[in-house]
């Protein structure tokens, strides 16, 4: 077999397995895993969702249709056929990190030379519209999504409002990515922000950091993307959990993820490390075994780093676009 | 959200489904499930193999190519993603499923009225050409199957030969329902046939049949294609155990599966159920508790039925056309 230049890979393939990696990476505390479903949610359900996308993924990753059309056609996808929200947020950073990979090449093909990175994907949520804001309201109205309160200012804008606060975006003249903006910034600083939104503002810099940690690993692609979990976790709070529990429940999740990490120091550490302290070598030596503990006290708990996950799932796709592979 | 109507599906979508369910369908004594690797096999493999045959399950269900070049460029396509052999049966099941389902359709389109059944299978197999058994020799050039020898007057035929088969195949003029049709009827009737190809040359009936088990059952999918892989396995002895091991040790993993049947005598029994006397209730009444316990067994001992989780997959297919849906 000859090697293959994984940049002539069809990304909405790359996509693909970057859902399912995701799911069946394990230990992934507080998550379905390949060995965990959760009492709602089944790992049979996102191995439909994760099928259900696809017409959504291969409009992200061709000319036509806007950057929202596509993720609400992946949303709705994903519903269709997982019947729940399942991985919603890791299409929310597929989508623009499809398109960015297409970006410049003829339709739905690959430039040779066309490397995905971080000022790729910043350019892609620039140019979003108004459209595209207006699309991604409509999409909760496909399936459930656990979301905060939005900020007293901008009552109208809260997305459980779906299509109906299209007037409101129009009126404001609100982009995508100025939406996103708002949720990656709250004005409560005791308020964990949407790290989703944070990476479309911020040119993903969570979702390439870890696709290195993934990348430069070793062993199964599983093994990999519950590594890189556990670090973006003990590096920030996750989103969902503060929003599901509170703030002071998400710092001290993300503290008991960090004391799993290589070279942690796992006593009397009450918040998360500095993020710049999670370092691939931290990564690498997380202990997987003391981690599946940790996902049964976080089931048990009812707490669900699910924004954490998402990440994950962008960071499995940049690796898989630079040449990670499945284990042989 | 509206009610689907299963046939507007793109059955590509579900042929991916149907391999994604059959890998994670558990337990499946012997094989790779969600909850066992092999020691040369993982898990994650087959979710590379089954997004890399995207591209000749998409041949399939077009009116461009034939049957033949359509398995060989979906058996490519497994192998680039999972550098091994995880689904080539499923694939040779799956193939000539999809084509039917679009016969009579414009390319690539279901019919509204096309149900899939076994005439219209039987119609694409007995369709085949020469040309397709030579693409079907070529598939093994991509990665390792296990294989029986052929009989002592189709020594030329070994499918081990590969494209080196080629003017063997002209000179008989054999098409690859013919080249089925041979190891469909082995010569020595001590030996235990491939009932992959027998389902080639009889019209499919262990798919169909096994697809009614699952689509008339309860639960979550994977659950369902785990009882209706031990009904599959404890009907008929194993072709790939019978080619590892020998005929008997295959009979006796049969009479093991039929055992955790329900209803079945788990006391005395020395050989498989005959397959009339595995229905619907047998199957649905299986003991999935006890089959964990086999599950080990098997793979302590080396068994593997793949032969029966090729089936298995063919029917989760034929069962998601006819409506069945993942969990919710």
């Amino acid at each position: 077999m000859t090697a293959v230049d994984s940049r002539a890979r069809d990304p909405v393939d790359d996509a693909t397995l970057a859902l399912l990696l995701e799911v069946a990476g394990t230990p992934k505390p507080g998550n379905v895993d390949r060995r965990r479903d959760l009492d709602d949610l089944r790992f049979e359900s996102f191995l439909g969702g994760a099928v259900g996308a696809r017409d959504g993924l291969e409009l992200a990753a061709s000319d036509e249709g806007s950057v929202g059309d596509a993720f609400e056609r992946g949303v709705a996808g994903m519903a269709d056929r997982a019947g729940t929200n399942t991985q919603f947020g890791c299409l929310l950073l597929l989508v623009p990190l499809l398109r960015a990979t297409v970006v410049g090449s003829p339709a739905g093909d690959v430039s040779p030379s066309g490397d995905l990175d971080p000022d790729a994907v910043d350019r892609v949520t620039r140019e979003t519209t108004v459209g595209d804001a207006v699309a991604f309201y409509r999409a909760f109205e496909r399936v459930d999504v656990a979301v905060a309160d939005p900020p007293a200012d901008a009552a109208e804008l809260d997305v459980r409002h779906g299509s109906d606060a299209a007037p409101a975006l129009r009126d404001r003249e609100l982009t995508l990515r100025d939406v996103m903006a708002v949720s990656a910034a709250p004005d409560d600083p005791d308020r964990v922000p949407d790290r989703n939104a944070q990476e479309w503002v911020e040119g993903f810099p969570r979702t390439f950091r870890a696709a290195e940690w993934i990348r430069a690993d070793e062993g199964p692609l599983t093994d990999r993307a519950a590594r890189a979990f556990l670090g973006l976790l003990a590096a920030e709070p996750d989103t969902l959990v503060a929003a599901s529990h509170d703030p002071e429940t998400a710092r001290e999740a993300s503290a008991r993820a960090a004391a799993l990490l290589g070279g942690a120091d796992d006593g009397g550490s009450t918040g998360p490390l500095d993020p710049s302290d999670v370092d691939a070598d931290a990564v690498h030596g997380a202990d997987l075994d003391a981690a599946e503990a940790l996902a049964t006290a976080f089931v048990d708990e009812g707490i669900n780093p699910g924004t954490t996950a998402d990440l994950t799932c962008a960071a499995l796709y940049v690796a898989l676009r630079r040449g990670a592979e499945v284990a042989r």
